[in-house]
């Protein structure tokens, strides 16, 4: 592994697991399974195996950057880059290269993000060293496909060209609508797009600069400044001309050397409460639910989500989403998830940012 | 109204009002209206135009007594009547009688709970005028009767024997069936009994000696201690033995000197969350729910309570009572709250008395 390094992205906000996430404390910093560690903690974990300690790097706001250390204290400062706001994967990714680039020209990335769920972790890490393989040899941008186990549409999907191991990518496409979601399963030439990258940084760095060459000139012109008392000012800049993209949309639809490694390692990205509910345990009446305090009668298919200490009961919900926090309370039905955006700008709208 | 002692009595745990309502904080010290002061606060102004302040008594068990004063503060500590533990009715008022009638054998008595509605309280104040006249000529036990307006099975039924605005009482009948209670109001002799009572101390006490003979002699036996320092250790000792019951049991059923002033004054016991409902104030979709931070949709016809300051969003419930504390959170629809006691035990039993 040497001369790799692993990039954590853990920028997010996560406002889809409002009000258990907040502005402050986003998703990858709960332990929204209930498993006793951060999801941010689980990824660190998960990687640890292959990498030593100081071959981490985590990309977050700079608001979070105490947040962090607190979770990953093994970590020194300098390995944690702080973005001033965030602007999507793709000037984080930039960012990572540039900086990564800088200190080592040749520096391998294994990208990842910091609040997705993995069950086999040593399939995952399998999967992940085949990867780095790959990019030894060629310029090849690598991403991690999943086989999809239903016509999941918030995920985005990407079409291999043939039936190798590793393939070259056909497409990608972002959250289809149902019809086609079906219509990719049943093709069998899907995969759902998982958002962990494996290239050389010197490979995304001549990538931007073909397919989005005002991010790789904002950063080039810094180039020199990373590392030094002037980088954050010099990002500040940056970040406020640079545009918010995925490295989906701005290079990897693009490139024409991107490669899939397809894989099967247990995973989600536990993205709503909805696909939180697929992953958690369950009672015998389906109720995902805190294993004490919780008193529930004639309530099914429920996910119920209570701050510590805290006792609930509940009689006469199926298929709800419960979610109490100190200081705010939410209850609606599985189904009308997707009004969880609604639900904030009005509470945003009537009370400030105070409770999101 | 010289002679003329208000008694409020204050001792209920009002469990059925959980988990709003706990033990260290029963319902009539809360304000569970929302309209800024509790329910004894209540009790207490809407009898102050009719007695001086040193004519209040409040029957109340011990542990909350500070409670007392802390609501009522214009009561000095002697005014408050301590009883060890709750033993229903008829030893409160035993209690009340015995301790006036000693202080003053001139003493009547007007006592009322703690922690009913009353929305016409002129119109109370000129019934318990009628009531107090009434009990200047005659040795009668009155009792104030409400014009009813529902088959309510929750509430104790008077019956009049005539239709003079004074009647003798026929019967008394405890929470009738649903079916009892419709034949009740078609009748038109039947009044619900509001728990107000009119009478010289020294007949309930020549009632008790009547018709509750040991817990006259009870009383009686230490008499000379009310009043002393040694009143506490001699109310532990008689209340060990004292039987819960109440007072229209233990008197009111037996008497031949019962009468009744049936009243209409938009009054309500507020016994349960859904008589509250009943008297809320409501959105337009019939929510009754605090005016800020309740953010509601496709939601009806519920009861929804709040800690202050936080902000709930409420999705898809219909009839439900959603009631949020500090420490306890309960979903139930508005047709189980008869299951209250079965929650209570039930969190007892799992996590002891912390949260009841």
């Amino acid at each position: 592994m040497e001369n790799t390094y692993c990039v954590i992205m853990a920028g997010g906000i996560g406002s889809r697991f409002w009000p258990e996430s907040r502005a402050d404390r986003p998703k990858q910093f709960l332990d929204i399974l209930g498993t006793g560690k951060s999801l941010i903690r689980h990824t660190f974990e998960r990687f640890r195996p292959m990498f030593r300690d100081e071959q981490f790097r985590v990309v977050t706001q700079r608001r979070y950057q105490q947040l962090v250390l607190d979770h990953l204290p093994e970590l020194k400062a300098e390995q944690v880059l702080c973005e001033p706001i965030g602007r999507n994967t793709a000037p984080c990714i930039a960012y990572a290269a540039y900086a990564l680039c800088k200190e080592n020209p040749e520096a391998r990335m294994v990208i990842t993000p910091s609040d997705h769920l993995v069950l086999q972790e040593e399939a995952l890490r399998a999967v992940i060293a085949e990867c780095i393989d790959f990019t030894h040899e060629r310029e090849a941008l690598m991403t991690v496909g999943i086989r999809p186990t239903r016509a999941e549409t918030g995920y985005g999907y990407i079409q291999i060209s043939d039936d190798e191991r590793i393939s070259k990518v056909k497409s990608f496409t972002e959250k289809p609508n149902l019809e086609l979601a079906q219509t990719f399963i049943q093709c069998g030439e899907f995969f759902w797009n998982s958002g962990i990258f494996v290239w050389k940084a010197r490979d995304i760095i001549t990538a931007l600069e073909r397919h989005q060459p005002e991010i790789a000139s904002l950063f080039h012109t810094i180039g020199h400044l990373i590392g030094t008392p002037d980088e954050a000012a010099a990002l500040e800049r940056v970040y406020s001309e640079c545009r918010g993209i995925s490295i989906d949309y701005a290079v990897m639809e693009k490139a024409d050397n991107a490669y899939v490694r397809c894989g099967d390692f247990g995973w989600s990205d536990i993205g709503t409460w909805g696909s939180l509910y697929q992953q958690a345990r369950k009672d015998r009446y389906a109720n995902a639910k805190p294993q004490e305090g919780c008193y529930t009668y004639d309530t099914r298919s429920c996910i119920i989500s209570l701050p510590k200490g805290k006792v609930a009961v509940i009689d006469g919900l199926k298929e709800y989403i419960v979610v109490d926090t100190e200081d705010v309370l939410m209850i609606c039905p599985r189904s009308s998830e997707q009004h969880l955006r609604k639900y904030i700008d009005e509470v945003k709208y009537n009370t400030g940012d105070k409770h999101i």
